[in-house]
């Protein structure tokens, strides 16, 4: 196949945040090419969108359910081979479903469903099509944390112990959704987000960094889950005490009212030997800590690091990689992996690398069980 | 008075890591002199320690009891003004409560006592006698810290929601206390550190500097607490979730198993307008986050600190104050009220600022509660 | 015009660092596609590249000039628009001459050309076409560049006295020309790379730098020069101190054998009033220090920053942006005045905003004077 | 010997800020005590200053000269073994030339003296002495510098090539000189400084650390000196290019109007396999930069550090030790040498390691050439 992958693209439209990233993310790499899209559920909005977006008008739908029919009567040579969801969690499962369905792989944003049921039939529906799909935990696409879980996987840091991760945001510290903001507004709204607000939105994040550098699931929980902002209708803030398998227990912290805060999600790890720290704001550096010799700071594309690390890196030490690239290594290993698919070839390991379905149960598995902790008076929810 | 405060100490032998630096916490401001002491319950080693500090033989004793007995027998203008007593824990109470007895201030290593019943009768003490005890929790005497009290207390951060404290060590991550090493030997073993290891060394600094911090006390917990090396007898390892007044809640954190993490104690505390971040490693700065204007560096020295850090420093912004530093504060603030004491006048409000008998026993309070929300299977434990 | 910018390509062929780079940055905003290509001097090179990059067999050409002329045979909806030119610095002069003759708009890497006369000889066809030409010097791309330039242009600063900038590193601390490295050996080749090694490779983008942000020309130069490692035929390391307009003076440092450094190009900016600090390795970040209040901490899409910031930034606060993003905002830049072009529209103010050939000149300028004085008795050279 | 050392301060009064430092250093270890000084010209400030400091009034003098008579009639038991000056430049010669005379050991802070004659005469005085004289160049007794030194010398980063030091501050950014401010007008008045303002004060010290710390020394350099400030009498600012024994190369930069600055002093030295960085704001902080692998981070107190390094630590990793403790190394390892000579007995080698006479003059020559470089037209002086 000797083509750029065409995407189609669901949601996404002209105020939304998340849907222009997914653009840069599946773009920059040249393997990517937006050919359709179902913008926004209102038919002038989605015309808007594929307008900036240069798309052939004819593929520019009204509905997600109309380019997923129409894309799917097309020829091979023509049709998407993929479709983006960047839709708010409520329209996650039904467009993902018709996509697998209908033969299309699937990118789309997490958490994975509105409820855990709806995830498990989804990932039911990618076991049986064979098809692929990816979650967009985009924190796992940067080459400095997959350094972290090479590091755990190859054994240097001896057993794992301890695992700390947070994400703390303050974005919500005031009732912006009573302020007509759009992202607010879903993310505070039990219908649109589940049962779950700041936990389902960065807690996942944050639950599935621990669990992908760690290489250990967690096996308990007990969680604080507060709602700080009076009248809001999900929690904005949560703390939770994890055991992991292994024996190795954590903590993990996720806010969205620590005013001032910004998007520094950090997760450390410590071993037997040593420990492991990386976080957003110095997304390019891994602290190696050792128990008995000094401190040190791998880099992304610097000496020491990884081929995992090198396979998901551009540019040499020093010219800083940052979240739109973290996302492109998503886009480009699932892109990869499609590819092959296509061309009837083995993906390589390190294509497969990348957030999907079984991570997708997991997020929404957890979320259930963060709010059950939540509400109850026992100590520990197993998990 | 003009002459320096005379200093008595009890421990700190040849070995010890604590005696060493309450003396140059003591010495540096000139305005303590040091005049006996009992270093040892070895007479030997206390005598050697004795002539390492040019002290005068006679006024090296081989018991503490001997050396507040006779000590106390001497005139006004000869005998020691207060005893530091930096011994471990289980050598707290006795000496302490025979200091007060026989008219001496008391200087106190943390955390108070063995058992919250000995903090109790200790602060009925100080309390009856109405001398002066000031407990070592370090950490508070850090400028930046008393700024960041300074700025919840003046209500610029609005009322407080979140607080995250964190005292992650990695200097037990291994069993230490089999291979002859006299700290670890110590701090491990529950007749000499009482119901708690790490929680107890290190989790009542963390609980501690929140409370002071804050303003805030802590009214609930719910505790994870580990033995992490096999074998050890006393918990190495922890992690709680808080309810403080006045609805916040926050997150402690201590552990001695982190390895490859040296004594980097951080507070973060969040308000509706913005938070604060303080850390050890860069103790001198104090970030200050806001939720709609650009974060803030107050840098101990420098502009828009407020007074009671200034009285708290001794160089222009820029020349790094450190541990020691902050520990001679505590003795600073502590001589001066003794000194005003003595002079029979009124300590001025800034003088008053040390860790007293209230807040050995609240630490006593937190040990209890803490290992015992370790041990239950409710959620919750009130303290 | 409803579509997007159509891109050709001059180098950047599969062994290349900053061809890849280019293409990066011109696609992930979706606004450019690459069309054609002259990526290699070797027939073979190229169409491999071409095949790589999927383009049409029939428009990967063997030679620029092939390339050029045959696009411009072709009709206005098919033709490329533009040109980037990612050849050593040998290759530049040529191929940028001869688009612009075509009347293709030009997107040049730095330096501009292999000598003064050859930039200046660029610039009148540039200012006799009115094409519009881009020169890539990344580092003026960075939001938080940008808003540096900003708070000095708005005198937020007062006036300017002193400006320091820094490009170390450490790539070229062993003779790598000499073991077939690719890179390394056209940047030690006179006949490819002019009459200086560092100072034309980075002393140009630190010189660029502090003249974009301070908006100050340097004025006077005393420059030492060094080739450290013996047997190289160019400079790898210099510093030379700067006299600007304005009475303002600084220091530029530029090194390519500081072994452990990478990229991390850092400036200092200071006036009356207080002064700005930004370095690559932090690139979302911009301190600014005041003489009499704190430090604040501006940061990519955070609160307190400029109109100028926010046009180049993709993402909220705390998803970090990096080197591929600035490399974007040239070209998002560029194609944005080439699109008002084609448009017959104005350009906005904001658009305007990148590197160009008057930038180019005086990059050449200073890499003549520079290696003037450095081989001068005289203490200050006029630049 | 038995006892403390006995120390006379000569300056340090009421409202200095470098004699309240000295004494701090001098106390905190315990090894000295401060018997007598004469604080100021004004003999009422002199007693005021003696009696804060609880000194014997018999001991304190009226001037420097009655001290030093007195002090040395008296007998072996009683009198001062070392005086300590700590008054303005104009004011260290004659103080500590009427000491050396009268067998008493010497503290002195720097710049040596008001010229260079005199800090040679001084030195010779020292030479025929035979007594020790210690020069405060407080960053050098900083452990991560000297772990810095011993890298070098051990030869770890091979052949040294590049060196650069800075000292940035702004506190001289106005005339506060001419608002009363009496560290700013004795700093910027010849009389009493020197030939130089900001180059005797900071860029002596810059200059000592870049020789202490390389292990060479400078041979040639290029100066470009500025008075910022109108109307000031000396250089508030300067650029110097350096060359060094062996072929390293440098920069020095120092400056008191980059306004926001407070005193960052920061070296980088670069040989062939490797860097350090070392700079006051993270003291306790060593980045070792490696050509060929990651960064390590070395900390005071931590794995991987020297035995000198060791020598000048007194707390375990991660309890930072700051600007006081540093000092008190240049008092403790002069003290140790001191109490050797008064025991007969050879100082070990790491106590030597403190600032001296050859030091001082070599720091005087440094300000004789920097500001005659910056006056001549002729690029390079030799030094």
């Amino acid at each position: 196949m000797n083509r750029k992958l065409r995407m189609g693209m669901v949601g996404g439209g002209p105020d939304a945040f998340i849907g222009a990233v997914h653009r840069l993310a599946a773009l920059m790499d040249g393997q990517i090419e937006l050919v359709c899209g179902a913008f926004s559920s209102r038919p002038e909005k989605s015309r808007e969108a594929g307008n900036m977006l240069f798309l052939d008008p004819r593929r520019v739908y009204p509905s997600y359910r109309e380019m997923i029919e129409k894309e799917s009567q097309m020829s091979a040579e023509e049709r998407m081979d993929f479709v983006s969801i960047v839709t708010p969690n409520h329209l996650h499962f039904e467009p993902a479903k018709l996509a697998l369905e209908h033969g299309f792989h699937v990118v789309l944003d997490k958490p994975m469903t509105l409820t855990l049921e709806e995830a498990r039939q989804l990932k039911d529906k990618v076991d049986q099509s064979g098809l692929i799909l990816c979650l967009t935990h985009t924190y796992t696409g940067y080459p400095m944390v997959k350094e972290a879980r090479h590091m755990v996987q190859s054994r240097q840091l001896g057993r794992i112990r301890k695992i700390y991760v947070e994400y703390p945001q303050g974005w919500l510290s005031m009732p912006l959704e009573k302020e007509g903001n759009k992202q607010a507004s879903w993310r505070t709204d039990p219908a649109k987000s589940g049962i779950a607000g700041c936990m389902g939105d960065i807690g996942t994040h944050a639950a599935n960094l621990a669990e992908y550098v760690s290489g250990l699931k967690i096996t308990k929980i007990c969680a604080d889950i507060n709602t700080v902002i009076p009248g809001r209708a999900l929690d904005d803030d949560g703390a939770v005490l994890l055991k992991f398998e292994e024996d190795a227990s954590g903590v993990l912290m996720a806010t969205q009212v620590a005013a001032g805060e910004e998007n520094c999600i950090k997760i450390r790890v410590y071993g037997e030997k040593g420990g492991i720290e990386w976080k957003q704001d110095e997304a390019n550096t891994l602290l190696v800590k050792w128990l008995d010799k000094p401190t040190q700071i791998l880099r992304t594309g610097g000496p020491g690091t990884s081929a995992i690390a090198a396979h998901n890196t551009r540019t040499p030490a020093g010219h800083p990689e940052g979240y739109l690239e973290a996302f492109a290594n998503l886009y480009r290993n699932f892109s990869l992996c499609v590819r092959a698919r296509i061309n009837k070839e083995q993906p390589k390991p390190e294509w497969l690398d990348f957030p999907n379905a079984d991570d997708g149960v997991r997020g929404m598995l957890f979320i259930e069980k963060v709010i059950e902790s939540g509400k109850s008076d026992r100590k520990w929810i197993a998990m």
